[in-house]
């Protein structure tokens, strides 16, 4: 089978799982796993922040940011089609007691004007207006990127209005690699930065928190009351370096494998429109049959995928999808 | 001045005050308050349902049976312009960690084809949906009235799904009284029902959830919880029997008024259009002036009201209102 | 019947409800309310302390309080028989997700040193240590003052480690009686206090908490999303600057006939021990005979009161307990 | 070094490492991982319970299980020294907005009588008893064992009171080693259980909860929200696989250590007491030295441990402590 359905169903290579069975290991609770340490301070380097926090999941990082930036009764902005606010099982509110403000983007994308007018006044029937959530690349918005100005301008109105701004960067060296941007450039805007491993990445398990010191260590407290704090996690950690040395480059293959496939859809009489495609994912609409019956006939042919609504379908890349994959999938979208 | 800012600047009028002053008191939280257990007999009866429970507000009423009927992590659906939305300060992810779910309505109304579209799979990405929230009247809707049969099906596909059903009756009687309807047609109706008595009906302080014992039961659990147990609060029961007896049908004249302040509003060249007008609340949207600059001009006319919006204002008729101040009101509108 | 159960079963006397009718009124949730402004800052200037909040009961401005605090996951620390803990049904984690470290107290009292030793270090396993709730005077401690002296020493110590020092003083008035203590001291030691009107000083509904501006304007915001926020509760107000004004120096009266009952209950045979009376509480231990016998036989005389364990009993004396009424029980109590 | 501070800090024997490496894994969160299912049912069967759920620590477990058997404002009941209480960072407030009962034990240990003691009126003022907590074996008791009767005992007040009954089982499998016991014995008196792979199984991550089918559900949902969904963390379950079928009967030469290290402890002038040695751990006081000179003494001679007070120390043995490093410790402390 393809599995098209997420990238995180990728599975270690043997170059990254010989490279976690190498991995020394300590006991994290008491911040004595090496592996774990060496990852925290790399990717803290690469987006020149303070510090760092390896997790069990982008949930996690994100829903500890926003539990650190956040009282019960605040409020946080975030696109209407936001991961945190439609994957993430209600954690907004379930771990943090802070209620949303759902803006309707441009495939995900929020802008600064839209921030600005979406900031509550200072009235008790209001909640205060506390976060802000970016999610680069967005998800629902299939792969979409940010224009890199418009974050500087999201930023600009967040430090008008003391409000702070979390990344959720599940998939954001996608948007790096496509956009030719730099790490760094991210860690100047954001007040925390979550960067999943696990999914375009390759890893199996695990992501990071990135933010200032006093930050991570209120993160940390917060890993730990929701059962995140992990022993000897140096053995997922160490493929997260792998993954940072060997697997970001090459997030262009997946790019280019989802622009193809995307030209075979809009090709095809059984899709209606394809969402312009950015990074790995793509989002299209079915045309003369439902999305569900469209994953059925495309699984009859070995191909699995996800419909995310009653006429939309996502196409995930990855890297377990090698070349031949990506040709077949195009031959199986032609001869449908 | 004339306040027209909201219902619930009255004050209690003579004949109320008396009845407060001669109120028979107790302890409420021993349930010994006399005057107290009359007035939730009173409205347990009137909505033929089992119990009820009188507490500080209707924001305390809605938040309370948010949390009765809710766990964390659970999501509560509603219009995106609902009370407990929009004026409750956040307390829905606050006070029961629950997702909000909110549909774009028509003047505030949502529809049973929208309720039905909104329920989340069984997915464990998903906050499980629980409760469908109505407002009737629709305050941000314009005092605009539900109409029956679609609140049956809302209560259709409710039962059909599990889901428990709230109404926020904040303004209910303005609705019972202009579509000529009966309380216990409600009672039938929800899970749980909350009025407030220092809206339209003119008491100073109070509102009253209904529903079955045990989760008034539960309810009363709640209360004492948020600190709203009162002792002898039996003070303003009294006030809120009183109102019953004798400031529901008189809420026809606010309708009446509000309809004629409406005319001469859509006659105004300030005036874009006027929502129209069902009970005793008119929204209109300003023409060649913002909702502030108008807002300031019949200030200096002697005419209170609110901005709810750049460029929407609200005018709120009720009790202390006379025919008088209406016609001033008209007056005013017609020689600006 | 003579009504011993609680200080909180009063009712206004004719002087009091004439206040109350005659109240000025107005919108609290715009700060329209004369009476209720008034009322809070008459309190903020007795206790010279920045603002004041008018609410409708102790556990309310209690549970505001620590709210406002703390951040869930933070640590409170109180007597193990704190009113906080014992009897506002578990608010403290329902409120705030807040911990508690119980200290075993001197009659409700705790130490200086007690508090020291229990703040928990700076480790990623225990709930930081936040705030130290202090009740004066104590309910289950039998109505017990702390030494001036030891509330001082207590300051120091929360002043050393950043804690903020709360007084749930829903009875301080009695203390400040019964030692000859003024208001002021105590607005001077603590960052908030909690001041009850419904409690010995003879109100229907009422509490006030005291703070700086900031965390009152914080405070405000609690209310509101708790559903605390009252309308015209003026007339509620009014009944407090009434008894601030003549029911305070009166509290001498209970407390002398609480010393009176006190020695009859030592003669007793049904009597075990009676904890040192300090202010308008008695707390007993009944000998040959269980509590509840005791309350039952009691109430066959026309004596009402509460059974706070199997074997202890409490009195309370108050406002609508009359020199008569006190020589009463003391002959019940020897008759017995 | 000698590493005596916890059972947590062991590393996987290269037995165990190759288990991991060789893992069959899948996306858990579609439930896909084949070595977490089958870890899963394995532990489901030998506890003779319906589900399994595995999530990255005990924390996570116990907290999970908090939560899904109460509503926020429900009380638990545990003793005093409870891991959950003790350890998990205030988290019984935090994730379940729960009060804590806390009963004094005996080294840890409540019993039924106590439990039944210490539920909760059905009164306005407290919070509802809702769940009992047990650890077995006790870690702030020193490794205590429960005996079995007692357990059974307190299961019955339970269904009596309709309390559910949870066990943190961090080391369970010291007692029932200890006392010859089997898994299934304990699946049959508790809702839940908890158990941890990282702790004396000697596994780098991991914890595995276990209940009913609908239990398990609800848990796996409360997992996702907290953020611990993992994805292909089948390389840890292959861990505890790996420990279940060869690091379960090995516990016994763990205790047998103790034994001869607590013998020798016993004999030391630096040692005032040592608690009874039933598994694992030893805790004793020291005499003329305080707990932290102590560790620094023992540091010194090449073996770590904790003071757990100002004069406490705890021991903990586990699957890295070799005979050799067993005796070397015995005769570091007979040449103190």
């Amino acid at each position: 089978m393809i599995d098209l359905r997420s990238d995180t169903v990728t599975r270690p290579t043997p170059a990254m799982l010989q490279a976690m069975m190498q991995a020394q290991t300590g006991d994290d609770v008491f911040k004595e796993d090496p592996t774990i340490n060496l990852l925290e301070a790399k990717c803290a380097a690469l987006f020149n922040m303070e510090a760092a926090l390896f997790c069990s999941s982008g949930t996690q990082t994100n829903q500890i940011a926003i539990k650190c930036h956040t009282r019960p009764g605040d409020e946080v902005i975030c696109e209407a089609e936001a991961h945190i606010y439609q994957y993430e099982a209600g954690g907004i509110a379930f771990n943090s007691g802070a209620s949303v403000r759902l803006l309707p983007g441009d495939r995900g994308r929020i802008n600064a004007a839209q921030v600005k007018a979406a900031i509550n006044p200072d009235d008790v029937h209001k909640p205060p207006s506390r976060l802000v959530c970016i999610e680069n690349t967005s998800n629902r918005g299939g792969g979409s990127c940010y224009h890199f100005e418009e974050l500087e301008k999201i930023q600009s109105v967040c430090k008008e209005h003391q409000l702070a701004l979390h990344l959720d960067g599940a998939r954001l060296f996608n948007a790096i690699v496509a956009k030719n941007e730099a790490p760094a450039q991210y860690g100047k805007l954001f007040n925390s930065i979550s960067i999943c491993f696990s999914k375009s990445l390759g890893c199996p398990v695990g992501s990071i928190l990135l933010g200032t010191r006093e930050f991570i260590n209120q993160a940390r407290r917060v890993r730990k009351i929701l059962g995140g704090g992990m022993r000897q996690a140096g053995y997922l950690a160490a493929a997260a370096i792998y993954a940072l040395d060997h697997h970001v480059e090459r997030l262009a293959t997946d790019h280019r494998h989802a622009q193809m496939i995307a030209e075979a859809l809009e090709a095809s009489r059984w899709v209606q429109t394809v969402l312009p495609v950015a990074t790995n994912i793509i989002i299209f609409e079915t045309k003369a049959i439902t999305a569900k019956e469209l994953v059925g006939k495309l699984k009859a042919q070995g191909i699995l995928c996800n419909a995310i609504s009653a006429d939309r379908i996502r196409f995930v890349l990855h890297l377990d999808i090698s070349p031949q994959m990506a040709a077949t999938v195009i031959k199986t979208i032609q001869s449908l």
